[in-house]
């Protein structure tokens, strides 16, 4: 990293306001989405907010009302940047093993979360060591006096960065490592709490359980064979001896969970996770006149939305054709958020909007179904509004996600891979007629709203309490900082064992002993 | 149970009003002080609450202005009534164990815990047989239409009613079983969660973690022993096949828990468990007159606060005498709550009250230090008014109790079964000399008072959000119900196992049936 050029755009707001003064480490794509909902309110509430990001990035802008930008810039990184076609590619190659036995579909989706950590984790390193190898910026960061870092832990510049620097840090977080947070630091008894992409519910028979407990050790063997060892070289150089990834992400004072109980099955969890699931949400605002113009004219059927969200730009043309060709057959007005080649079958009914305002088109009272590919962002707003909906889940967590949704009979989900136009309209107006799915997310909705403080706020009073209080250490437990076969009690266990043993062996000793003497007594007599 | 006697004292206020109508099953002695408090503040807030008490109950009255009460009487009943000189007893005894070897003193203290499980729990199972023989009394508490039943599982009438009654449930808990309320329900790795009355912090050595162990297993045998077996008859007899106590006490819909994590060990805990810890407390009112002259008296030395609770009416006089002295050597003045005969020695600055308000006395501007026996009532008031404690514990739960605020530096405590002048004026000497015990408690108390909602608030939101939702069956976990050996994934790690070394075995036959063919072939040649 010789030659290492920095550019700092805007920098280094001494703490001054009576906010706080917050370090805020993202993650691109539909994460920032997150984020950004989270920034707006805490600078709405006078805190001062500097963003960390790459040149190259896809979704953080540069320049911003609301936060100032410090973008981290090496040479080679000149004209690079991350190609969202790769999620195109995934998708496809998901719709192809979805054709594949079982086991081999097991062996090419491993292959390609494989692949997937590369090149993420392989970006977050190349992006952490840009960092951490220039010690003029790193001097002007720690002489910033940050109050907070908040991150995303999902890759771990954060989580690095802020135990480089010292400072109390937050997670907005769904996922780290391999897994679902909780996994992380709450005990999660593959018993009942299914793994990543099992798609297994929390009510498993006795073989589902037997593979929940193997994708369980799957989920290790990944972090352990290709997450943690990408960091080891950098911890190595730049922390003192015995860093270690795991520790540091055990180390976030609140991990603000992007989850809520009425989705999420309920689970253990630890003091220092709070929940703010669906904080993203709000009341819907009025649609633009056209628009609003359209959902009207559907008249006493309504209105189907339909929106496979930002991961992937475009469907193949086949699926396109079913969809366009199912929406045909309905009595319903279609909204659809569609990128690429317009469908050569699409009816009257529907509308392509390259772009949608999805939160108010869901709390629009004309909507009546949510056709979504089941990413949190858009299930949340659903359950926020109340809206049922058919999933097309086409990567990631999307699977997982449906199948929540699905179990509180709120959701129907359609195999994307091999959708045609009969079962898709089946599908579709069993969602319309049956009064179940709107009557289950309705109640979800009821109980989503039923808190004490809204989600939002909920966060807001966290960042604002780790703040006040320098930190909330006294909410870590302390089993996070023990090695894993202690936490498990696993040197324990052996020592009685072994201490079962001696006596069980000493006992029989003892009794040939005092057979032998008896026996040898009677030969003597 | 023939010639059944039921007196209704005041019964069956049909739900009618716009509160909830609440079944309140509370447990007697200082766990009726903690309910009272939640009680008075559902009545503010237009709530019916019918209490189930005992004749002969120790603390809770027949008549009051905010609760009707049913009085469940058997004519067994006549003149019989709880005797609190037991808890004095067991204190005798404990400082008798005290002068003991380790082991016998372990001993003698499980015989004392079996005896008093024996106690209590034959006389829940007559207060429940009482009930649940009564057919005409159960018909009218059913027509009665509860909205919920309210209770305290330290011991299971409630428990067992409201699964009679199919009502929604709502725990105010600390207690249930042989321990800890979060271990009937949450994971609990023995590795750092030290076990009822180990005395151990959440940083255990090999050695206290191997006892932690071993005290689990013994918690483990207490139930299955002395507890469980005491309803088996009774539930056979009134439920259907197959009901178990255990399952009962884990459908509770919110456990209100009476913990705060600035005092208890951070620990993994449950989406419906909810925390409640201090909710009792509340501003310090003015004091009486006379009391508030003798406040004002102590000058610029303050005032020491001294009170052991309600369990022990008497403590032994020697240990009185030693207290007077100790506290005749102190330049401050002293309040102390006081059965009994008066110590010879006692000095002037030394005021004995047989009760005391001890809320607001923790809450003057003049007290320095309260002396406690470490019930957590009294703790969580020290906390709340930031007031350091000098412990001097006598039984059950206040040895641990006391443990949790010592590690937090904001108490020292003092072995009651030996303790002599010099060690206590050493002591009380101590924290009145040196500020980190205030310090210390002071900033658990800004902590426990840094929250969105207080505590006794987040009670009564989520008792009227059971109301509301009737009840909270998605917030409960799927594990709740299963099995131990399924939830623990024992039967398919036996599984796994045998498949391994069914797997090995065959890998071995098929080897040495080669390694033979290829002798005998070779032999052939």
């Amino acid at each position: 990293m010789l030659g290492l050029h920095l550019i700092l755009i805007v920098i280094f707001i001494v703490h001054g306001c009576s906010g706080g003064n917050i370090l805020v480490v993202p993650v691109d794509g539909s994460h920032w989405i997150n984020m950004e909902v989270i920034l707006r309110e805490l600078q709405s509430r006078g805190h001062q907010l500097t963003v960390l990001r790459s040149p190259n990035s896809w979704y953080i802008p540069e320049i911003s009302s609301f936060y100032t930008t410090i973008t981290v810039t090496s040479p080679e990184d000149q004209g690079e940047g991350f190609d969202p076609s790769l999620f195109s590619l995934l998708m496809q190659r998901s719709f192809e093993q979805n054709k594949m036995t079982p086991f081999w579909h097991f062996i090419e989706q491993l292959k390609d979360r494989a692949h997937t950590i590369h090149i993420f984790h392989s970006a977050t390193l190349h992006f952490l060591s840009t960092i951490l190898n220039d010690s003029i910026f790193l001097t002007r960061l720690k002489s910033t006096r940050f109050d907070l870092l908040l991150t995303d832990p999902a890759f771990p510049t954060g989580v690095i960065l802020a135990q480089y620097l010292k400072l109390p840090m937050i997670y907005s977080v769904r996922w780290i490592n391999a897994g679902e947070a909780h996994g992380e630091l709450a005990p999660s008894p593959p018993s009942y709490i299914p793994a990543y992409n099992s798609l297994f519910s929390d009510n498993m028979n006795f073989l589902q359980r037997t593979f929940n407990l193997l994708l369980y050790l799957v989920s290790i063997l990944i972090e352990e064979v290709f997450i943690m060892p990408v960091y080891s070289e950098l911890l190595h150089r730049h922390f003192p001896p015995g860093a270690d990834l795991r520790s540091m992400q055990h180390s976030a004072d609140i991990w603000l969970m992007r989850v809520d109980f009425v989705f999420e099955f309920p689970r253990p969890t630890m003091p220092n996770m709070v929940y703010i699931g669906g904080f993203q949400c709000r009341e819907a605002k009025p649609l633009p006149t056209e628009l609003e113009a359209f959902m009207q004219s559907s008249g006493e059927h309504g209105v189907v939305v339909m929106s496979l969200g930002t991961l992937v730009s475009a469907l193949p043309k086949e699926m396109t054709e079913v969809i366009a060709e199912a929406f045909s057959r309905l009595p319903q007005k279609v909204v659809w958020r569609y990128l690429g080649h317009r469908p050569s079958n699409l009816a009257n009914n529907t509308l392509l909007l390259e772009w949608l305002p999805q939160n108010d088109l869901l709390g629009h009272p004309k909507t009546r179904v949510f056709v979504a590919h089941g990413g949190t962002n858009g299930l949340y707003e659903a359950i926020y509004h109340g809206v049922p909906v058919l999933g097309l889940p086409l990567l990631f967590d999307q699977f997982d996600n449906l199948i929540r949704l699905k179990g509180r009979g709120a959701a129907r989900v359609v195999d994307a891979s091999s959708v045609n136009v009969e079962d898709f309209v089946e599908a579709l107006r069993d969602m319309l007629e049956n009064p179940s799915y709107r009557d289950n997310i309705q109640r979800l909705s009821r109980l989503h709203h039923d808190k004490p403080l809204s989600p939002l706020d909920t966060a807001v009073f966290w960042i604002e309490y780790v703040i006040r209080n320098k930190g909330a250490a006294h909410l870590r437990s302390a089993g996070s900082s023990l090695p894993w076969y202690i936490y498990h009690s696993i040197d324990v266990v052996i020592f009685l064992l072994a201490l079962g043993v001696a006596f069980l062996w000493v006992l029989i000793y003892a009794c040939r002993l005092c057979h032998w003497s008896y026996r040898t007594k009677s030969k003597v007599e």
